[in-house]
Protein backbone atom coordinates (compact mmCIF):
# COMPACT_ATOMS: atom_id res chain seq x y z
CA UNK A 1 0.00 0.00 0.00
CA UNK A 2 1.22 3.44 -0.98
CA UNK A 3 0.79 6.81 0.07
CA UNK A 4 0.01 10.07 -1.02
CA UNK A 5 1.27 12.56 1.54
CA UNK A 6 1.30 16.52 1.99
CA UNK A 7 1.98 19.42 4.22
CA UNK A 8 0.97 23.11 3.65
CA UNK A 9 1.27 25.78 6.21
CA UNK A 10 -1.70 28.65 6.26
CA UNK A 11 -2.01 31.71 8.25
CA UNK A 12 -5.69 31.05 9.21
CA UNK A 13 -7.10 29.59 12.45
CA UNK A 14 -7.40 26.39 13.14
CA UNK A 15 -11.56 26.88 13.24
CA UNK A 16 -11.38 28.47 10.10
CA UNK A 17 -9.59 25.56 8.13
CA UNK A 18 -11.90 23.34 9.85
CA UNK A 19 -14.45 24.92 8.18
CA UNK A 20 -13.30 25.23 5.27
CA UNK A 21 -13.05 20.84 5.43
CA UNK A 22 -16.35 20.43 6.71
CA UNK A 23 -18.68 22.49 5.16
CA UNK A 24 -20.12 22.31 1.40
CA UNK A 25 -19.79 25.96 0.84
CA UNK A 26 -16.01 25.50 1.80
CA UNK A 27 -15.33 22.76 0.25
CA UNK A 28 -16.70 24.49 -3.05
CA UNK A 29 -14.27 27.16 -2.63
CA UNK A 30 -11.10 25.33 -2.90
CA UNK A 31 -12.21 21.69 -4.23
CA UNK A 32 -14.63 21.58 -6.52
CA UNK A 33 -17.38 24.30 -7.09
CA UNK A 34 -19.92 21.47 -7.07
CA UNK A 35 -19.66 20.16 -3.80
CA UNK A 36 -22.80 18.82 -1.82
CA UNK A 37 -23.95 16.58 1.23
CA UNK A 38 -23.35 17.08 5.20
CA UNK A 39 -19.17 16.90 6.40
CA UNK A 40 -20.33 15.93 9.77
CA UNK A 41 -19.29 12.39 11.09
CA UNK A 42 -22.10 9.97 9.37
CA UNK A 43 -22.21 12.45 6.77
CA UNK A 44 -21.42 11.70 2.72
CA UNK A 45 -19.91 14.61 0.61
CA UNK A 46 -20.46 14.66 -3.27
CA UNK A 47 -17.30 15.99 -5.07
CA UNK A 48 -18.09 16.63 -8.52
CA UNK A 49 -15.78 17.20 -11.68
CA UNK A 50 -16.22 17.56 -15.20
CA UNK A 51 -14.92 13.82 -15.38
CA UNK A 52 -16.73 12.63 -12.80
CA UNK A 53 -16.29 12.20 -8.73
CA UNK A 54 -16.11 10.98 -5.64
CA UNK A 55 -18.48 10.61 -2.56
CA UNK A 56 -16.52 10.41 0.40
CA UNK A 57 -17.95 9.43 3.95
CA UNK A 58 -17.29 11.29 6.54
CA UNK A 59 -15.56 8.87 9.35
CA UNK A 60 -13.95 11.51 11.76
CA UNK A 61 -15.01 15.21 12.38
CA UNK A 62 -13.76 16.83 15.23
CA UNK A 63 -13.36 20.23 15.12
CA UNK A 64 -10.30 22.27 15.00
CA UNK A 65 -8.03 18.69 15.03
CA UNK A 66 -9.14 16.22 12.44
CA UNK A 67 -11.36 15.25 9.74
CA UNK A 68 -11.39 11.76 8.37
CA UNK A 69 -13.16 10.38 5.05
CA UNK A 70 -13.25 7.43 3.41
CA UNK A 71 -14.05 6.80 -0.41
CA UNK A 72 -17.56 4.80 -0.96
CA UNK A 73 -18.06 6.16 -4.86
CA UNK A 74 -15.44 7.14 -7.43
CA UNK A 75 -12.61 5.85 -9.57
CA UNK A 76 -12.22 2.42 -8.97
CA UNK A 77 -8.34 3.21 -7.30
CA UNK A 78 -10.02 5.42 -4.62
CA UNK A 79 -12.75 3.21 -3.80
CA UNK A 80 -11.57 2.54 0.19
CA UNK A 81 -9.07 5.21 0.38
CA UNK A 82 -9.06 7.02 2.92
CA UNK A 83 -8.59 10.90 3.30
CA UNK A 84 -7.32 12.51 6.66
CA UNK A 85 -6.60 16.50 7.54
CA UNK A 86 -5.07 16.80 10.47
CA UNK A 87 -4.52 20.40 12.04
CA UNK A 88 -2.11 22.23 14.50
CA UNK A 89 -0.85 25.63 15.11
CA UNK A 90 2.90 26.50 15.14
CA UNK A 91 3.47 30.33 15.35
CA UNK A 92 1.37 32.32 13.38
CA UNK A 93 0.51 28.56 11.03
CA UNK A 94 -2.55 26.44 10.66
CA UNK A 95 -0.38 23.09 9.61
CA UNK A 96 -2.49 20.51 7.49
CA UNK A 97 -1.03 17.06 7.64
CA UNK A 98 -2.75 15.84 4.37
CA UNK A 99 -2.67 11.99 3.98
CA UNK A 100 -4.24 10.10 1.00
CA UNK A 101 -3.81 6.28 1.92
CA UNK A 102 -4.53 2.52 1.28
CA UNK A 103 -3.96 3.18 -2.87
CA UNK A 104 -3.11 -0.45 -3.66
CA UNK A 105 -0.47 0.05 -5.85
CA UNK A 106 1.37 3.05 -7.07
CA UNK A 107 -0.14 3.60 -10.48
CA UNK A 108 0.25 6.24 -12.78
CA UNK A 109 -3.04 7.36 -12.01
CA UNK A 110 -1.99 8.33 -8.29
CA UNK A 111 1.28 9.78 -9.38
CA UNK A 112 -1.11 12.41 -11.20
CA UNK A 113 -3.42 12.47 -8.18
CA UNK A 114 -0.75 13.43 -6.03
CA UNK A 115 0.42 16.65 -8.00
CA UNK A 116 -3.38 17.31 -7.88
CA UNK A 117 -3.61 17.27 -4.16
CA UNK A 118 -0.81 19.49 -3.71
CA UNK A 119 -2.33 22.28 -6.34
CA UNK A 120 -5.60 22.18 -4.70
CA UNK A 121 -3.89 22.37 -1.10
CA UNK A 122 -2.13 25.48 -2.42
CA UNK A 123 -5.92 26.48 -3.73
CA UNK A 124 -7.53 25.95 0.12
CA UNK A 125 -4.07 27.58 1.43
CA UNK A 126 -5.33 31.04 -1.02
CA UNK A 127 -8.72 30.76 -0.25
CA UNK A 128 -8.12 31.10 3.50
CA UNK A 129 -5.27 33.57 3.18
CA UNK A 130 -6.41 35.89 0.00
CA UNK A 131 -10.72 34.88 0.06
CA UNK A 132 -10.09 33.49 -3.20
CA UNK A 133 -9.33 29.59 -3.95
CA UNK A 134 -9.09 28.13 -7.21
CA UNK A 135 -11.55 25.10 -7.15
CA UNK A 136 -13.10 22.75 -10.05
CA UNK A 137 -13.56 24.06 -12.81
CA UNK A 138 -11.05 27.28 -12.21
CA UNK A 139 -8.46 24.79 -11.14
CA UNK A 140 -4.68 24.73 -12.46
CA UNK A 141 -4.20 22.37 -15.02
CA UNK A 142 -1.74 20.43 -15.00
CA UNK A 143 -1.34 17.27 -17.29
CA UNK A 144 -3.63 16.36 -20.31
CA UNK A 145 -5.51 14.50 -17.42
CA UNK A 146 -6.36 18.08 -15.88
CA UNK B 1 10.61 2.73 2.11
CA UNK B 2 7.93 5.43 1.41
CA UNK B 3 8.27 7.69 -2.05
CA UNK B 4 6.98 10.57 -3.11
CA UNK B 5 5.26 10.54 -6.80
CA UNK B 6 3.89 12.62 -8.75
CA UNK B 7 3.21 13.02 -12.68
CA UNK B 8 2.95 17.07 -14.99
CA UNK B 9 2.12 17.09 -18.64
CA UNK B 10 4.25 19.71 -20.43
CA UNK B 11 3.75 21.42 -23.59
CA UNK B 12 6.94 21.00 -24.95
CA UNK B 13 9.88 18.83 -26.40
CA UNK B 14 11.01 15.71 -24.29
CA UNK B 15 14.59 17.69 -25.55
CA UNK B 16 13.39 20.59 -24.36
CA UNK B 17 12.51 19.61 -20.72
CA UNK B 18 15.67 17.03 -20.85
CA UNK B 19 18.24 20.41 -21.28
CA UNK B 20 15.67 21.38 -17.72
CA UNK B 21 16.67 18.45 -16.46
CA UNK B 22 20.34 18.41 -17.19
CA UNK B 23 22.26 21.72 -17.73
CA UNK B 24 22.71 23.87 -14.55
CA UNK B 25 21.17 26.80 -16.78
CA UNK B 26 18.19 24.83 -17.28
CA UNK B 27 17.83 23.82 -13.62
CA UNK B 28 18.44 27.28 -12.02
CA UNK B 29 15.55 28.46 -13.95
CA UNK B 30 12.93 26.11 -12.32
CA UNK B 31 14.37 24.58 -8.78
CA UNK B 32 17.18 26.91 -7.33
CA UNK B 33 19.02 30.00 -8.83
CA UNK B 34 22.19 28.99 -7.29
CA UNK B 35 22.77 25.57 -9.66
CA UNK B 36 26.25 24.56 -10.36
CA UNK B 37 27.54 21.43 -11.66
CA UNK B 38 27.88 18.63 -14.42
CA UNK B 39 24.46 16.97 -15.49
CA UNK B 40 26.11 14.24 -17.17
CA UNK B 41 26.55 10.46 -15.77
CA UNK B 42 28.80 10.47 -13.11
CA UNK B 43 28.36 14.19 -13.15
CA UNK B 44 28.04 16.16 -9.39
CA UNK B 45 25.01 18.76 -9.18
CA UNK B 46 25.07 21.42 -6.59
CA UNK B 47 21.68 22.75 -5.43
CA UNK B 48 21.84 25.49 -2.77
CA UNK B 49 18.68 27.06 -1.07
CA UNK B 50 18.48 29.66 1.62
CA UNK B 51 18.51 27.40 4.06
CA UNK B 52 20.73 24.58 2.79
CA UNK B 53 21.33 22.88 -0.34
CA UNK B 54 21.44 19.03 -2.01
CA UNK B 55 24.49 17.21 -4.13
CA UNK B 56 23.27 15.16 -6.46
CA UNK B 57 25.38 11.92 -8.23
CA UNK B 58 23.72 11.84 -12.04
CA UNK B 59 23.61 8.02 -12.02
CA UNK B 60 21.53 8.19 -15.74
CA UNK B 61 20.81 10.25 -17.88
CA UNK B 62 19.07 8.75 -21.86
CA UNK B 63 18.59 12.29 -23.81
CA UNK B 64 14.95 12.71 -23.89
CA UNK B 65 14.39 9.76 -21.69
CA UNK B 66 15.14 9.66 -18.27
CA UNK B 67 17.47 11.32 -15.27
CA UNK B 68 18.34 9.69 -12.07
CA UNK B 69 20.53 11.25 -9.20
CA UNK B 70 21.36 10.12 -6.23
CA UNK B 71 21.69 12.24 -3.27
CA UNK B 72 25.00 12.32 -1.78
CA UNK B 73 24.80 15.68 0.73
CA UNK B 74 21.96 16.97 1.77
CA UNK B 75 19.41 16.61 4.80
CA UNK B 76 19.90 13.63 6.68
CA UNK B 77 16.64 12.06 5.39
CA UNK B 78 17.52 13.18 1.93
CA UNK B 79 21.02 11.30 2.01
CA UNK B 80 21.15 8.15 -0.11
CA UNK B 81 17.40 8.68 -1.55
CA UNK B 82 16.85 8.80 -5.09
CA UNK B 83 15.31 11.32 -7.60
CA UNK B 84 13.78 10.04 -10.90
CA UNK B 85 13.08 11.55 -14.40
CA UNK B 86 11.08 9.70 -17.00
CA UNK B 87 9.72 11.21 -19.94
CA UNK B 88 7.43 10.06 -22.60
CA UNK B 89 5.15 11.90 -25.29
CA UNK B 90 1.54 12.02 -25.16
CA UNK B 91 -0.11 13.96 -27.77
CA UNK B 92 0.97 17.47 -27.52
CA UNK B 93 2.48 16.68 -24.23
CA UNK B 94 5.86 15.56 -22.71
CA UNK B 95 4.47 13.66 -19.78
CA UNK B 96 7.05 13.87 -16.57
CA UNK B 97 6.93 10.51 -14.34
CA UNK B 98 8.70 12.25 -11.02
CA UNK B 99 10.06 9.97 -8.08
CA UNK B 100 11.68 10.61 -5.27
CA UNK B 101 12.28 7.40 -3.77
CA UNK B 102 13.75 5.71 -1.23
CA UNK B 103 12.94 7.50 2.10
CA UNK B 104 12.95 5.41 5.24
CA UNK B 105 9.66 6.78 6.87
CA UNK B 106 7.24 9.10 6.34
CA UNK B 107 8.68 11.45 8.21
CA UNK B 108 7.12 15.10 8.32
CA UNK B 109 9.64 16.88 6.43
CA UNK B 110 8.71 13.98 3.78
CA UNK B 111 5.21 15.34 3.58
CA UNK B 112 6.58 18.61 3.36
CA UNK B 113 9.29 17.92 0.25
CA UNK B 114 5.64 16.31 -1.31
CA UNK B 115 4.02 19.09 -1.47
CA UNK B 116 7.31 21.26 -2.64
CA UNK B 117 8.27 19.65 -5.01
CA UNK B 118 4.83 19.91 -6.61
CA UNK B 119 5.35 23.36 -6.93
CA UNK B 120 8.63 23.04 -8.38
CA UNK B 121 6.88 20.54 -11.11
CA UNK B 122 4.56 23.31 -11.74
CA UNK B 123 7.70 25.93 -11.75
CA UNK B 124 9.09 23.25 -14.37
CA UNK B 125 6.42 23.67 -16.75
CA UNK B 126 5.71 27.17 -16.21
CA UNK B 127 9.33 27.54 -17.50
CA UNK B 128 8.70 26.08 -20.66
CA UNK B 129 5.58 27.05 -21.99
CA UNK B 130 5.86 29.91 -20.65
CA UNK B 131 9.64 31.11 -20.59
CA UNK B 132 9.26 31.31 -16.91
CA UNK B 133 9.79 29.40 -14.14
CA UNK B 134 9.50 29.99 -10.19
CA UNK B 135 12.98 28.76 -9.28
CA UNK B 136 14.39 29.31 -4.95
CA UNK B 137 14.48 32.38 -3.72
CA UNK B 138 11.44 33.25 -6.08
CA UNK B 139 9.31 30.02 -5.45
CA UNK B 140 5.90 29.42 -4.15
CA UNK B 141 6.38 29.85 -0.01
CA UNK B 142 3.56 26.55 1.25
CA UNK B 143 4.25 26.85 4.64
CA UNK B 144 6.44 28.01 7.89
CA UNK B 145 9.08 25.69 6.13
CA UNK B 146 9.13 27.86 3.00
Amino acid sequence: MVDILHRVGITASRDAVYRALTTPEGLAAWWTSDTRGDGAPGGVLEFRFEPGGFDMKVLEAQPAERVLWEVIDGPEEWIGTQISWDLRTEGDFTIVMFGHQGWREPVEFMHHCSTKWATFLMSLKSLLETGTGAPAPYDVKISDWH
